[in-house]
């Protein structure tokens, strides 16, 4: 499980998103309000943006965010138009440690999962190992269910053919839905490129991880923003439906997805 | 790649093992004298050792041996009559994390591994990863090609419902021979449980990595070990000839088998 | 701030005192009961205990106890009949790393500090290390108020030729006392060597930390702890009276000392 | 003892400093050729820039700087006109630790060492605390001679009232020399500002560190560097003369001024 946040918009300094707001991911990181089993998010953090030719960079660490002596460094120094950060709480016996920390990222996106696929290496992590091609087989570096997803996606996108994610996570999702039977899943997943987002809330025999967005807030103008928990007091943040898919762009209300 | 060493006799504090040689395992993590590819052994450290009840311990620790502030307090804190220790150099692309630090572990056994299968994670992983029962394969923590490697001795100690080490470690060579072709593969490999060691020196298309071996040396009267490179100027260290295997107990000279 | 505990009795394994009670050091690092200004103890932890020839000798960690990966093995490998241990909650501003993670040591003692001089490093560091010979003020690697405290208690136990730790506490106190006028200081240390320990529960402008012992506790016989809060539901856990100062050794209750 | 890069000139990517050259500082941390006394630069790393307003901002990581997972993805995502790295070689007793990682930064300046002062705890750091005013005392956070260095240069800017970095390296040189009498110090030191450098080679009782520059090499045009080693085959790097002091800026050559 985890908290996860993301914003679109113009031009801004990361520590407006990671440290500033009053319910920031660094406060979401030891007083989360809506997780569902799990008090803490210290099993490390991450954050993703992209080069000014778009391709996506990421920043892991494997300890408790608010002992990062480099976040306030990093916080001023970096800017970007396009942000995704989580902060993790590992599921028991997924190791911490780099490979295992999020955001996931290949040439083009960043992957980020909050939730989990219950007693996924016992239940589903050969199978689905099975089903995927060498290449994304090989590229696994971790054991997270989350980086195992990630796999799947772009097993999907490579076996459709596809270049639109949308479809590709309704895909996942079913695909899921037929393998795992009476095994709970909790399945937040945010996929991002440079300037877009397509965003799933969704579980298998399980209840949603919580997640909200708001759109041109008072603190954010012309941005929108998604997160597991609203991260300002001010601003509408709407909740995301349950079992709902959708995309973020720029200057504009999300556009949903049937899943 | 890594140096290892390992100490069978009286029992006998860490330090001694792993701080005070002339050329100890402190030292050729920065100064080794026989590696083949690599300059450094700092990618990280572990050692094992036993229990009153015989069941294996382990120590791991991410960084250069030499940065481990608790080294020389654990080091006068430890004592055992059966050392196993390794200091690291990280095949590159292979993550530096605890899950990848050797030695590796089960309910009776340390496994170690120095040398390396080349081009694993294209060449053997997935095929190594389907030979295995789904309980030896969801075992599986990190992503090393030592870690597959304990995972199919233990399947072949299975398979052949043997608890002979030394039978399981021939049949793992011989597989591995047949299936790599041309790939390399640098297999110096040890076994131990409490009082006893198995070892393995080998390499397939390929020089095996150095390794050494010393009965009742003047610094550890009754006691044999085991080593990539001697440990002290004195004793006499004895290259174990390469592509063989022996077997090493207390109080004696090591029994050799054809591999 | 911190949460501490400390163990005299016959040998035990440093699990039953670390991980194994109902409200382990563990279970207070991220549940504590009675902290007075923090929610977690996150900030690294330490233990210390004593080889054969009663030297002192510790282990430190600086990221939170519960992500240590040696800490089930290590648990299981060490035995002492004489244990203190700590986790830690940094001030703000005072960085987290290994020196400034307890316990401190010397040549003969464990010394372990709950609490903070508030503004320590404005208003009491210079004219503290101005009171120190040099030996004492050389030896100082961190920069917390706790290290300053062992340090001048050392120069105590110097100026004042004594070999009682007692006196040296009672003496610090009081100047700590003088010296601070206005300024907060909350004092719960515990002074040991091998077999005994010296421990003040105390505050200056404040109310003390929680502070409580058990003598032959179900869980331990023939023991006696002392601990920031009950490590046992059984067990008759005393809270010790604020400002006082006690002797514990085997067999027996502690012996009370007036400040 | 470390090894240093600093780079003045069009902004540049992060990684065209620290990771590309032939002789970068990723490579000098495992294999420099021009060290002294030590053979490794692997405890750690840091570097420096500036955020739009001209404040400096830091980087640091203590481990060696090739297990960084971070290293390439910000030395993609980071740009910057001026740019100070260090690698760094921890004297021996001087904890590795994020506090005791360069560079040391103030509200203006970044502060970058290159030698040491032999047995400073011993011989020099009392007294040279002593000289400092409170706030500048209270600043120090970790325990090297460096930072100690870093806190007399503030000192002395404040004392003299001035805004010549020259001239108080000048006074600080000379007052060390007094101070020192028989006792080697190792003194190459860079304060850096957004778009200026002043640099000293010097040493007293003992022999200045190795230290180079170069201007408008082919791979950097336009620029300024300077180096504890030459970070490129090509380019002509010229030795700075021993005991010289010198300032740079962009688009010119340093301008030398006699210690």
């Amino acid at each position: 499980m985890c908290r996860l946040a993301a914003y679109l918009g113009p031009e801004l300094r990361l520590e407006k998103l990671l440290i500033e707001p009053e319910h920031s991911l660094v406060k979401q990181s030891w007083a989360p309000r809506e997780m569902l089993e799990a008090k803490l998010n210290a099993d490390g953090y991450g954050y993703g943006w992209y080069d000014p030719e778009g391709n996506p960079l990421r920043y892991r660490y494997t300890m408790p965010i608010w002992t990062d002596p480099n976040l306030s460094q990093l916080g001023r120094g970096l800017s970007s138009d396009t942000w995704v950060a989580v902060v993790r709480s590992a599921t028991t016996d997924i190791p911490i440690n780099t490979v295992n920390t999020m955001p996931y990222v290949d040439e083009k996106y960043h992957f980020l999962h909050n939730g989990y696929i219950n007693h996924f290496s016992r239940t589903m992590r050969s199978c689905l190992r099975r089903e995927l091609n060498p290449e994304f087989e090989d590229a696994i570096e971790g054991n997270t269910d989350s980086e195992h997803l990630f796999m799947l996606f772009k097993q999907i996108m490579w076996e459709k053919k596809t270049e639109d994610p949308a479809m590709a996570l309704q895909e996942l999702f079913h695909r899921l839905k037929k393998w795992l039977k009476d095994e709970r899943a909790l399945l937040n997943i945010l996929i991002a490129q440079s300037g877009k987002f397509w965003v799933m809330r969704s579980a298998i025999n399980g209840n949603c991880p919580s997640l909200y967005y708001t759109v041109n807030p008072p603190q954010y103008p012309d941005a929108v923003l998604v997160a597991s928990e609203p991260l300002t007091d001010a601003g509408d943040w709407t909740e995301v439906p349950p079992q709902t898919l959708f995309v973020v762009e720029h200057n504009g209300e999300p556009q949903h997805i049937s899943l």
